[in-house]
C-alpha cells in the first residue's frame, strides 16, 4: 500500500502543482482566505468528505486579531467576484474561514492532519529572478504573498484527501484533515481548539515546509526550542489639550506608552532559558502642539516554554496597568495571538520512524528527532489540546530547497516538495488506521 | 484724514468681506498659498504697487517644514487649474508664496505691515449652525481651513492696499504691506526676515483677530506672554531584526525614542519663567515581531523669553543626541520651525495710544497696553529682525466676538472687524508718515 | 509707650545677645530641641507666663518627620546631662518640643507670635574667619548648626516676653509666645496648628532674620512667592535573589525607584505657576550581585500656590504607586513635612506700615509690602489655621547684614537686629491690645 | 605512590582541620589576607619552597577593587597584632596578598594548582546550630566570614605543599602552588595572570568545595555553564543646586542614574545564550532639596560564554555614557573585577578520569564530566592564559555535604573533604610529573 501511495503522490504531482500556484496567485491573508476556503470546501465535498466549515467548527469569539468589520465587508465582495462557490461563501464570510473535510470508516482511531492556508502582508518581488514572477503566478493581490509555503501545505492538504479517497477502504477510523486560518500571528489556532472539534483525536500532526540544510534530509519528525508566545495590542487613552497654554490639562498618552516601551525591554531575564518581548510598532498623537490622546502599540513575548512565556505575559500586563497609572491614562489590551510552546510526543516521533524504516526506506530521514523552529506556530495550540485529552501529536519539517527566507518578499520553495509532502503524509494517516 | 480713512473703511467694507470669503472658500496650507499669493499680486500690482515676491524677498534655504516635493507640484496643478494668475503662479510656486507690495513717495520713515495668510489643516465642520457653511463660503479644499482668522487679515491687509493708494499724496516715505506664508507652524517668517528686506524698517506692526472679552474692548496695543518656540523632526534610524531569532543583531529605534520622550519631559523646571516641551506624534516599527528601524518624532519646546527657549532647546538637542547613543543608533534633526518671544516697544505703543486719544476717539481701547499671547508667532521673528536694526515694533490683538476658539473647525469671527481693521491700520501708517 | 518699649530693647540687648550665643553653642535640630525648649519654659515661667509645652499643644501623631526612637533616647540622656531643667525635661522629651507662654488680661483680641527654634543639620565652620567660632560660642553639637538665624528668634522672643511683662498693665487681650520646633524641613508647625491652640487667635505674625540689600530696609511687612511643599520619605520592598543564578525570582525595588525617578520629573508643567519636584536622595541594595530589595527615596514637591502643590503632590503620589505596580514591588510612603504657600493679610499688613509710620518713625519700611521668599516655611500651616477661624496673619523679613547665605556653614549675622526685633515684634504686640 | 599519598592524606587529616579552623576563624576579606599570606609564605618556606609573593607574581595596577588606602593600613596593623610574620608582612601588605611556592626537579613540565584565599563580606551566624561557632572557631573579624569554603581550599593547598615535599623525588619538572586573593567579585586573579608567572605553565588546575548531591559523586572533572562577568563601580558627577530656587542651575546625577538602571535592563536578549545584568547598589544625593550632585553604582553584567559577556558590558559602557550625555553628567567608570567563562580542556579531564579509574578507583567519578557552576570565578583569568600558551586547565569539583548554601552566613562544610581533597589533587600533581 505504502508503494501505491507513492504512485498517487506522483501522479497527483501536476495538479498539486496547478493548485500551489493557483492560491499563489490568489494569496489571502489571516481571516481573510476566503476564496482559499470555498476552493478547499469545494473540493472535499467532490472527493465525498463531510465538510465543516466556519461556525461549525470554530468559537466565533475566541478569533484573535481580526481586521476591522469594512476589511471583511470589502473582502466578501472580492471572493465573490473572483468567483468563490456562494454555498460556502456565505459559512465563511466575515473570518470564519476554517474548513474540515472528516471520512469515517468505521471504528478505529481518530487521526487529524492540520494544514494552514493564510498569506503574509507583503508586496511580492516584481522580477524576473524570481520563479513566480517570471511564471506568471505571483500574487495578484498586492500586499499580500504567500512567502511560507502556506500555498504549498494547502495543495498538499488536497492531495493528501484525494490519495486518501482512493484508498479508503484501506482506512479504519476516522480521518479529519484541517485547513486552519490566521497562523501568521498565531491567531487561528484557539479557535478551532476551544471549539472542542479535537477532543476526539488520537493523532494530530502537521508538516511546514522549511529549508533544506547541507545535509539533504528529507524531514525531521518533530520540532522543539519554538517560542510559546502571546501578541497584544496595546491602546492608552489619555485627554489631549494644548501643550502650551494648559499641559496639566492633559493626560498624556505618550508618556504613558514609553514608559509601557522601556520598562517591557527591562523585564528581567529569566534563568530558565530564553525569552523575548517586542514593542514593533507606535502610533501616537495628532499634532505637534497637542498632547497625545491615543497611543497604540503593538507588542509580543515569547518564552522557550509555555511557562516562560506565561512569566513573561503576566510581568509584561503588570508593566502596561501600571503605565498608564503612572500617567493616570486607561489602557485597552486585545490579544491579538496566542502559542504554546511546542512539545511532540517522543513515542509519536519513534512510531513514524519506524514506518519510514520499514516502509519508506528511499527517504532521508534526520539522526535526531527534534528540530529547532525558532519561531512559533499556534499549531502548539491544537497539539496541546490534543495532548490534554490523552491523544499524541508531533509537527514536522519537510525540507525541501528554498530562495531566501520565509517572511522575505522573494521566497520561493522547489516545489519538488509537493510529490514528497503527500506522500509521507498520507501514509502515516493509512500506517495509524490501516 | 483720519475722517477720510475712517469712512474709506466703510465704504470698502464690502469687498472686504467677499474677498474675505473667497480666501475662506480657497483655503490653503503652510507653503502652499499659491492662489492666494497670486491674487494677492495681482490685487497689489493693480492697484500701483511694486510688487516684490518670491526669491525677491525670500531665503529659500531658510524655510522651515516645507512639504516634500510631490506635494508642492500637485499643489501647483491644483491653483493653476484655479486659474491662478500665471505671471505670478511662475514666482511663488514650490513654497515661494510670500508677497510684498511697495509703495514710496519722497524721503520718511519706513513702515511695514504684516499680514499672515495661511490657513490650517482642519477639516471644515459641515453643519448650517456654521456660518461659513450656512453661506456657501466654507473651504472647498478639505482638510485645509482658515480657522485663526489669516483669511481676514490678508481681506484688511488688501483694503488697506487701497486706502493707502487713496491719499498716497499725503503719505511721506516708505510703505511696505508684506503677506506672509506659513505662520501656522512658526516656519514663514524666518525665511523674509534672513532676506534683509526689513532691514532698513523704522516701525513694523501687525494685528491679529481675537476674541472679544467681556469688556468690548477694540484693540489691545501689543501682546507679551507668548512663547519663544523651536520645532523639531526627530528620526531615529536603527537597524531591524527578527524580535525573536536574533534579537541582539537589532539597533531599537523605539528604544531610543521612548527614552528621547521621557526625558524631554524631565527637563528642569527654571525658576526664571514659563517653559514647555511635548513631543506631540510618533509613528515607529514596521511589524509586531520586527524590532523596529525607524522612529519618527514631532517635539516642540517653549519658553516665554526666547532666553528660556534657548535653555529648553540646548537641552532637549542633548537629549536626543544621548538617546541615540543610549540604543547606538542613529538620529536626525530637522528644525521645522522657530519664534522669538513677543517684545512690544513701549514707545511704539504710546504714540500709537495718542494717536487714538486723539484722532480715533470712538475706539474702545484697552487700559492695559499688553494682553497675553499665550501661544508662539513668528512675527517676533520680524519683529526682533527690525529692533535689532534699530527699529520699533507691535503685534496688536484685533477684538471681535468669535465662535468657538482658534484652531476649532467650527471658528468664525464676526466680519464687522473688517471695517475697524483697515481703518485702524491705515490710520498708523498715514500717522507714521504724515 | 513705643518709646519705652524701644528703651527696654535696648535695655536688654546684652542679655538678648547671651542667650543667643547660649542657644548657638547648644544647637539641637529639629525634634531634639529638648535642652533649647527646657530653657524657654523655665524663662517664661519665671517671668510669670502660664507655660504650656508637649501635649498641652501638640498633636503628637500629627508630628512629621520624626527621628528613630534611639536618637530620640539618647538626645534626652545628652539633654539631662546638659543641665535642662528636669520638671520640663520629661514633658518636652521625646520630640514633644514645643513651648507656649501665655499671658491674659481682661477682654481683648488673642495675640500670637511664632518663634522657631531649631538648628540645621551642619558642621559648623571652625575657621578664625567666622566670628562664632573666634569668639568660642560655635556649636558643641557636632553636625547640629544654628545656620538659619532661629538662635536669634528664640533670643528674640524672650526679649519680647520681658518686655510685654514689664508693660504688662497696657495689655488688654491675650499674647501666646509660641516657641515652635522643626521648622526646618517644615515638619512641625502641623501639629500645632492641629492641637487646634491657634483657634482663637485674631493676629499671628513672625518675623524671619534674612539678608538686607543694598536699600538697608529694616523691615519686609510680609512675604509672598513661597512655595508650599509636601516631603515624602518613599520605600520600595521588593525581593532580593541571586542576579547571576534566578534573576526572575526577584523582585527589584531599584527599577521601581528608576521608574519613579524619572518620571516625577516629568510630571507635565502647569500653566498657572512655577512647580518645583526633587529627588534628593537614594538609597539601594546590599551588593553588586543581588537584586536589590529597598529603595529609599527622600522626595519633594513644590508649588507656588497650595493648590500648584496639590497638584504636584498628587500627581506624584500616582508615580510612586505606579512605579511599585511596574515591577510589583511594595511601597511605604511617609509624609515627612508639608507647608503652604504664604498669603499674608493686605489689611494687616498696612495696620503695621501706620504703627511705624506713626510710632517707629526712624524704621526704614520697604516700599513694597511683600518680598519673596523663595523657598518654604511651615509657619503658612499656622497662618492658614488662624485665617481659615477669621483671624489675620503675617510673616515679616527682619533685615541685617548677614556673612555667607543661611543654611551654609559659614552662615553669621549682624547681631543688632537683636534690638530692633524685639522691639519691632512687641510694639505690634501692645499696638493691637493697647 | 598513589597509595602512599593516600595514607599522607589521612595522616596529615588532624594539621589540615586545625589549619582549616584557624583560617576560619581569622577570615580575611579580598585584598586584606595579610595574616593569611604571611602563614602561607611561612609554612611554605619551612617545607623548603621557593616563595614568590607580593610584587614578584602581580602586577600593581592590574589588581581590580581594591579598598582604600586607609583600611589597608587598619588592616596592615591589625595583621601585625595578629603576629604575621614580619618577614612577609611588608611584602605582602597594601594588598599584594597573593603567594606562591615553587619545587623544581629537574626537566619536565610546569603543572600549577590554585588555592583560593580570601572569606566573604558577611557577618557569621552566632548560634548554637552552627558548628564552627559551637566549636568556637567562627569568625573573631566580625563582617568577614568564610562562607565559600576558601578556607577549606587554602588548608588543602598547604597539605598538598607537605605531601609533594614528602615524594620531591619522584617528581620531575616544576609545581607552583599558587594561593591567590581577592577571588570573590572576581578582582585578584587578572593581577597575576598578567604577570607573565603562568606562561611556562603546561597544567593548571584547582578544586573548588561543592554540595554534593543525591548522587553521592566525590568529584567533577571540570565545570562549565560559569558567566563570565565584568564587574563595574560608576559614578555620576553632576552639580548640585537648590531644588526649589534654581533648578535649572544643576546638572541632575540622579536622573543620569535612574536612566542607566532602566536601560541597563533594557539590553536585548541574545539568542546566542543567557545573559545577565543588574545594578547591586544605588547611593546618591545629599538632601532632599538638593539637586543631588553625585551617584554611585555598582553594577555587574554577564554571560554565558565571554563573547556574550562582552556583548553586554559593550552595551552597557554605551548605555552609561550616553545617561550622562542624556543630563550633561560626567561619568566616572571603574573596572572592579573581571572573570572570563570556563572552558575547561576535555583531553585533560580525559587524562584525570583515567588516573581515576586506574589508580584511585574507591573514588566516586561522576558520569558526565562536567558540572554547571552557575556563577563567576576568575579562575578562569588563569585559565584562558595557560590555555593561550599552549597550555592545558581545568576546573574541578570537590564534592561534600554542606549546610546552608554558599554566601549563606550559616554555610559550613563537611571536614572530610580535607582528606580527599589533598589526595586527589597531590595525586594528579604526581601523575603530571612522575
Amino acid at each position: 500500500m505504502y508503494q501505491k501511495i507513492k504512485a498517487l503522490s506522483k501522479d497527483y504531482y501536476n495538479e498539486t502543482v496547478t493548485i500551489r500556484r493557483n492560491l499563489h496567485h490568489y494569496a489571502e491573508r489571516g481571516w481573510l482566505e476566503t476564496r482559499t476556503a470555498c476552493l478547499i470546501a469545494t473540493q472535499l465535498e467532490k472527493l465525498g468528505y463531510e465538510v465543516l466549515c466556519g461556525e461549525d467548527i470554530m468559537v466565533k469569539e475566541a478569533r484573535m486579531g481580526l481586521p476591522p468589520e469594512t476589511i471583511l465587508h470589502l473582502n466578501y465582495r472580492r471572493a465573490q467576484k473572483e468567483g468563490a462557490n456562494p454555498k460556502y461563501l456565505e459559512k465563511v464570510k466575515n473570518g470564519m474561514t476554517a474548513v474540515s473535510g472528516i471520512y469515517k470508516n468505521g471504528k478505529g482511531p481518530t487521526v487529524a492532519v492540520r494544514f494552514d492556508i493564510d498569506a503574509l502582508s507583503l508586496i511580492e518581488e516584481a522580477s524576473h529572478d524570481h520563479y513566480p514572477f517570471k511564471e506568471g503566478f505571483s500574487s495578484c493581490h498586492i500586499g499580500a504573498m504567500h512567502a511560507c509555503g502556506h500555498d504549498g501545505h494547502t495543495a498538499i492538504g488536497l492531495t493528501v484527501a484525494k490519495i486518501l479517497m482512493d484508498i479508503k477502504e484501506h482506512i479504519h477510523g476516522t480521518v479529519k484533515l484541517i485547513f486552519q486560518p490566521a497562523e501568521e500571528g498565531v491567531m487561528g489556532a484557539k479557535c478551532i481548539a476551544e471549539s472542542g472539534f479535537l477532543d476526539d483525536v488520537d493523532y494530530i500532526f502537521a508538516a511546514h515546509i522549511m529549508p533544506q540544510e547541507s545535509q539533504n534530509y528529507d524531514l525531521y519528525l518533530g520540532m522543539n526550542e519554538s517560542f510559546a508566545t502571546t501578541k497584544l495590542n496595546v491602546t492608552y487613552h489619555g485627554v489631549s489639550t494644548h501643550a502650551a497654554e494648559s499641559p496639566q490639562f492633559g493626560k498624556n498618552a505618550l508618556l504613558s506608552a514609553a514608559n509601557c516601551i522601556i520598562n517591557l525591554h527591562s523585564i528581567p531575564r529569566n534563568s530558565d532559558g530564553q525569552t523575548r518581548v517586542n514593542v514593533g510598532t507606535v502610533h501616537a498623537g495628532t499634532g505637534r502642539n497637542v498632547v497625545p490622546e491615543t497611543a497604540k502599540l503593538e507588542i509580543e513575548v515569547r518564552g522557550l516554554t509555555s511557562e516562560l512565556n506565561r512569566y513573561m505575559e503576566i510581568y509584561a500586563r503588570d508593566i502596561i496597568q501600571a503605565s498608564a497609572l503612572m500617567h493616570d491614562t486607561v489602557v485597552e489590551i486585545e490579544e491579538m495571538g496566542k502559542a504554546y510552546a511546542l512539545e511532540c510526543n517522543s513515542s509519536f516521533m519513534k512510531e513514524i520512524r519506524n514506518m519510514c524504516d520499514d516502509y519508506l526506506p528511499d527517504l532521508k530521514l534526520s539522526q535526531k528527532d527534534l528540530s529547532p523552529l525558532g519561531g512559533s506556530d499556534d499549531f502548539s495550540y491544537m497539539m496541546t489540546r490534543v495532548q490534554a485529552h490523552g491523544g499524541k501529536a508531533t509537527y514536522m519539517k519537510l525540507l525541501t530547497p528554498v530562495i531566501a527566507s520565509p517572511h522575505n518578499s522573494a521566497f520561493d520553495f522547489n516545489e519538488k516538495v509537493l510529490e514528497k509532502g503527500p506522500r509521507i503524509l498520507s501514509s502515516l494517516v493509512y500506517h495509524l488506521l490501516k
